[in-house]
């Protein structure tokens, strides 16, 4: 079990009370932001190598956050990078020293935060490591890379402190949150950090200054290693890649009983990145099932039933493959066939055509939850929540991988942008791993789920449901960020 | 490029053209059975150890084949096999020495051939391998364990040939074309066969007398790797789990385009193993495409256009997982996490209700090939096949994995039984390979394929599958084997 106690020199930090125990959180908000010299103390210069979602949105928050101060942010890009003109049109620039070749920012700066695709982190972190100044702080937001050195037998330079500090969302909502951050204080997307090492005593500190500044409104601890195999299965299960699988598989399921197209649509897709999220964001999981009249939880009930084992299995299943580093192999021999190749986009499926005909009759503000489609969702999200409390995650990072970041981050996403575009358009990694296991959630629901969704509910399996410890967690969690409608331009 | 060319000091063999050059092959048939003693020489006891569908059809072919010789077959079985009864049911016993402890059978046997489950294999081939007399040859029918063997960093002990014939079909349609043979001299299901390790120089014609033992109408030379992959590969695409996700791509688009369920059932599942099968293994590929008229034959391009890219792409992806290891890693991962429970079945699911009102209907004598049906099943049958060349494997092979055990093996067998019935029941290794791939070719032919299917055909794929030196090939190997309708009860 990963211990999630600790203690900081700067910052006052809490308890929040979990299953089995408690834990120490870090509540964010921009009033801590004048303690941010002293968290950074040794540091005069970050470095965000990489432009891409993640990048611009934490070089963008950091430097706003550190305002004032004078430590200064710079981006770093690869020669040839087609992300420099969107830089300088942020304000990074070669003149002011901003902006640069991703080793020259690297051997400048005292904290370097690797925000590159996994593929480009794999192939060149070698050369990052040896243009990092001695004592240099290594930062990452993602566990692939202690994933792939362990694979390939690598390792991390010593005398550095390596630190994560994870967003638990979308680079877009990294930085769209924390804007709304600044009307409403707190908002912004949660994060867990870990320390991998800690040569000079100085991580814990360092890592909580940086989740502060990119605007979590909580942070937690893990270890890279938790991080990696909760994120790695995460997107390839509720985040994703099972969000794909039952959105198709409930359409088609739609249709064969009769819908028009938009009503399917409406039905199934709509509905989970409508209003099904919208409730879990604001009122938990809970409340979906019992928000609903007797009819309808009926139906929920079977369809939970019908589907909770079939998505544990496969949740299982991926995790096995993750941990074993199996999963890590499969994306590397992609990137290699794909070398030469594009991927080819799923935008094109029929479901994804009818989708700016649902958006045009405009229903979806007052669609009511499907009931069905609510129990195939929610167990698939039980079924990942349990896998991972059995596999002995930090309840903080249950809740953030399995709930949170679907449901205020992603989800809204996918609600204006359609999960095709989600899944055709995400890291590499998420990407690969999406269009691997969602046809897996597909076939399962389809073959297994669906045939025996008419049996009678399972009430033992909906007692444990309604009894379990996820609830209150996620409600402690709730407490600690606003609701936030996330608009999606 | 795997050698195909070899001599014999008993057979006479004979040379067939492939693309690029000739294949040796040994023509089988029971006029060949009084050479088997020299074939063997230096073998008098066989043992057959395992005794499901292949231990079963391989120890009874011996044992026919070899009645009046003094070279005995026995099986061995392990402690506590449920199988016991059923090869005391046929002849095999304790009390005439023929049935008995694996290990000790094994001891026994101047020939040692390994049928059973590849788990089994890998949990326990080192205690199989200690138990050898010195100089007993090693017979395996499937490459698995040398896979194992690299992965673990073990090897086979030296000293003792190292064999394989594999037959390219199922165990029961071994038996039962052996059986046909009787009638009709040269029926039987061919196989490849490899040396692996011969420390005497008695290795080939121990295959070869093994293989004409098994009644193979045709015989012709791999590698233990290349028929290793191509099996296992082929296991995943279109031998199982590509039909999988074929006919459930298709049974449901024929829904969704209003057809009755049992209509949608005989236009794609029904077609595949009935008449689309039945072409194939009489008048070769092409013939499907060539038989249909105008109208229908523009349909068959326009999905065979659409279809060849998507369904290559995971063929490709499938062959580079297994060559690399992360195959079988995910295979040994599934057997751990499913030897605490059974694996849930797909037969429940809803196009396997509707077999048995289409049998009922009793249409499929009289189907006509559907050609949207036809153009996925060609196209991805040809992608695999492309594949495979790509890769260098012997033409007999490419053969062989990628039509021939579908069309004379696998297909009649489904017909009967349904592809449900197939996936739940076969090897262990191939189910979890279907269920694992099935569902992608299923989503890359709902969301990639069928929604380009409207779209003008590829003239130049389409010339290139009429003119594919594939279909030579094809001819000359069905000149070696009688056409035989395959009946299975």
């Amino acid at each position: 079990m990963t211990s999630t106690k600790y203690s900081s020199r700067v910052f006052s930090l809490e308890t929040m009370d979990v299953p089995g125990g408690t834990e120490t959180i870090l509540r964010g908000g921009r009033h801590l932001f004048p303690l941010l010299p002293r968290a950074f103390a040794g540091v005069r210069r970050i470095g965000v190598i990489g432009w891409g979602p993640q990048g611009r949105a934490q070089a963008l928050n950091l430097r706003d956050s550190l305002t004032g101060t004078d430590i200064r942010v710079a981006v770093g890009l690869r020669p040839g990078s087609r992300s420099a003109a969107d830089a300088r049109a942020h304000g990074f620039t070669e003149e002011d020293g901003t902006l640069g070749d991703w080793l020259a920012v690297t051997a400048d700066s005292d904290l370097v935060i690797l925000l590159i695709a996994d593929a480009a982190l794999a192939a060149h972190h070698q050369e990052i490591f040896a243009a990092l100044k001695p004592g240099a702080a290594i930062g990452l937001s993602h566990g692939f890379l202690l994933g792939h050195l362990r694979e390939t037998g690598g390792g991390f330079p010593p005398g550095h402190p390596v630190i994560a500090v994870c967003p638990k969302g979308m680079g877009d909502s990294v930085r769209r949150l924390y804007q709304q951050g600044a009307e409403i204080n707190g908002a912004g997307i949660n994060s867990s950090y870990a320390v991998h090492a800690d040569p000079d005593g100085r991580a814990v500190d360092l890592a909580l200054g940086w989740s502060v500044a990119l605007g979590s409104p909580y942070t937690f601890r893990t270890t890279l290693d938790s991080e990696y195999l909760s994120d790695i299965v995460g997107e390839r299960a509720i985040l994703l890649g099972a969000v794909h699988g039952i959105v198709e598989s409930l359409f088609t399921r739609y249709r064969l009983a009769g819908e028009d197209e938009v009503t399917a649509y409406e039905r199934s897709c709509e509905n989970v990145t409508g209003p099904i999220a919208r409730t879990i964001s604001r009122a938990g999981l809970r409340a979906v099932r019992e928000n609903l009249d007797a009819g309808a939880r009926d139906v929920f009930d079977r369809a939970y039933t019908a589907t909770y084992g079939p998505a544990r299995e496969i949740v299982a299943e991926i995790y096995d493959e993750v941990a074993d580093g199996t999963e890590l192999r499969s994306v590397i021999l992609a990137e290699r066939r794909l070398g030469a190749r594009e991927m080819s986009r799923i935008g094109g499926s029929p479901m994804w055509s009818v989708s700016d005909r649902a958006h045009a009759r405009g229903a979806e503000r007052t669609l009511p939850v499907d009931p069905f489609t609510a129990g195939v969702f929610v167990a698939t999200m039980t079924a990942q929540i349990d896998e991972f409390a059995d596999r002995g995650h930090p309840w903080s990072e249950i809740v953030n991988e399995s709930v949170i970041e679907a449901v205020d981050s992603l989800l809204p996403y996918m609600h204006a942008r359609d999960v095709a575009h989600m899944v055709d358009n995400c890291s590499r990694t998420a990407r690969l791993g999406a269009r691997r296991w969602g046809p897996r959630f597909q076939s399962a629901y389809e073959q297994i789920a669906f045939p025996s969704a008419e049996r009678p509910a399972d009430t033992a399996l909906l007692t444990a449901f309604d009894a379990h410890p996820v609830h209150e967690t996620l409600a402690a969690a709730a407490k600690l960020r606003p609701s936030v409608d996330i608009s999606v331009a």
